[in-house]
């Protein structure tokens, strides 16, 4: 089974082009789109939602993370194996925090080239045939070279930061909910945001923050958008009292 | 084959992470994205929107529909078996206009329970693993208790009200085609709308209803958006004269 | 494999119920959307976009092509087979350019009738139940009369215009990288725009001129939308020199 996870967007040809590099390499495997809205160009906080969504896959599958504004510069191409889960992407943070929340984690640098590599689409010309190679049972040795902790490796396990906005406007932070007691509020502006167990249980308009459906803490409002009421965007820092 | 209609969007990790439950449940299975763009939290009008849809669908597939404003709260998890065709999603209306449409409607509530329930992701955490269930074989009588026909279960077969808004601005009724005149004319405002055949039989920019492909009478305007040109909105309601 | 490019958009049930009637009629084929942000109701450009794509698909593919503002009207419903692929689609153009740049293109004019022909709808009732029978192998011959080269097929096999504007506004035109020198520019308004190997390679905000993946020249700004920072639409005529 092999996963998604990128800022492509469903505009243009491109997830559908790397389902087609996937059909033709791995055929008969099952390919689901995780998310192609990950927040567009920025592997720190994509990282810490790719992280939180890790948990919940099957084993030993494997994702396709693509955030790479540095495509066709000198980053790495790498694979991960995480608790036997594959992540084939770019060497830029993406993968960071998923490998510390891993019990075990392994790296290649990917050293297998294409016939062809354009400069602006390594997620279909390298990484999706390494993804395809690596579901239909290769090993990740015939595709690189074992590495090191990559560079950078040190990345904190969570982050007191939106690092992403649903559709919905809930916003995401990169912190997971069981490190954070049930009593503490949110500071935001002159504001005080409170736990509630989900929607329903406040009253309609009213802020609150929850332990999301991947366990990280959302900021929400029942039947609006926390993103516009709150005005919070990818990136911002927030205050946790308690 | 399994259908997911619902209100999520392509946003988020949310249809991906209900397509990775069922790959896990019940594998080798067809999953579609029959839509996601229901109206948001709306089941009202999602009903019928979703009614219109059930006839051109293959026999014996499993939807899951959801349009959940109350997830977290008192409403009940159903089964319902129409004609054939399943459908798993929340008890709040979002099911009886197919139930009206179909000869023959059974209902069962869910009793069977996932190992961890979150408080907001039922159609990931309870809803899919169900469809998944019933995909692969399993009976209705092995995941609920048979339930009399679902409260306020009195639907009116149709509506005249807008019930959905497509891409291209065209506002659907929750009214079959069938049910009307060809001859009948709508009165919004000042203006009468006529039944045309399709979008070439109309000047460019001109508005008109017909009877759209699935069933359902469609105001359009030929080569604009409806929607935007007459002011329509979700909900809205409509007279028809004739 | 089929694929399926059009102007519908992931809005509403359109593509959901194209999907359904092709796991009804081939089932066990992957199908894959390669894109449905075409632009909307303009077979020109769409075709150079089509073109494009097509030589990247692997052999034998089927793809459903459909940007059909003449749906309901007199236009034909045509099969194509260029150099082993099939193309099932409305006769406006929309094949053209990639018909020219196939080494060999024969053409089929649909006589197959399905027993329910909406006026709104021939993709999900013509060209779906064409492309899945393809797909399971019935020959063209069993579903049309062989036709001539459509009438107007004489499409230059390069226009110096915009032809699809993609999710980061990066705008792309129907022109082979390779019929223009590295050195030529692209004059926009007062401004020129030279070629660069990829987005890394310039300075943030700047914009350039490339060979995309697709082989297309593509004009674009690092970092930034070359649509919105340039001004360019789909249809705009641009002039290059050298």
């Amino acid at each position: 089974m092999i996963f998604l996870f990128t800022d492509f967007g469903f505009e243009g040809p491109y997830v559908g082009q790397i389902k087609a590099v996937l059909a033709a390499v791995a055929p008969g495997q099952t390919v689901i789109d995780l998310m192609h809205d990950a927040p567009a160009g920025r592997p720190g906080p994509s990282g810490y939602l790719l992280a939180s969504l890790m948990p919940a896959l099957p084993d030993q599958v494997v994702v396709v993370a693509v955030v790479d504004p540095g495509v066709g510069g000198p980053r790495a191409p790498l694979i991960a194996r995480l608790d036997g889960r594959y992540l084939v992407g770019p060497d830029n943070g993406l993968m960071g925090p998923a490998a510390v929340q891993a019990a075990r984690a392994e790296w290649w640098e990917i050293t297998w080239q294409p016939a062809k590599l354009s400069a602006s689409f390594h997620g279909r010309d390298l990484f999706a045939p390494v993804a395809g190679r690596l579901a239909r049972g290769e090993a990740p040795e015939s595709l690189g070279r074992q590495a090191a902790p990559v560079a950078g490796g040190d990345w904190p396990a969570d982050v007191r930061e939106v690092v992403y906005i649903d559709g919905f406007g809930n916003a995401m932070l990169g912190l997971r909910a069981g490190s954070v007691a049930a009593s503490a509020r949110i500071l935001l502006n002159e504001k005080e945001i409170f736990m509630a167990r989900t929607f329903s249980d406040v009253a309609p308009g009213t802020a609150f923050w929850y332990a999301n459906s991947n366990g990280l803490v959302e900021i929400a409002v029942n039947g609006g958008s926390a993103a516009r009421t709150l005005g919070l965007s990818v990136g911002d820092a927030v205050t946790i009292d308690g």
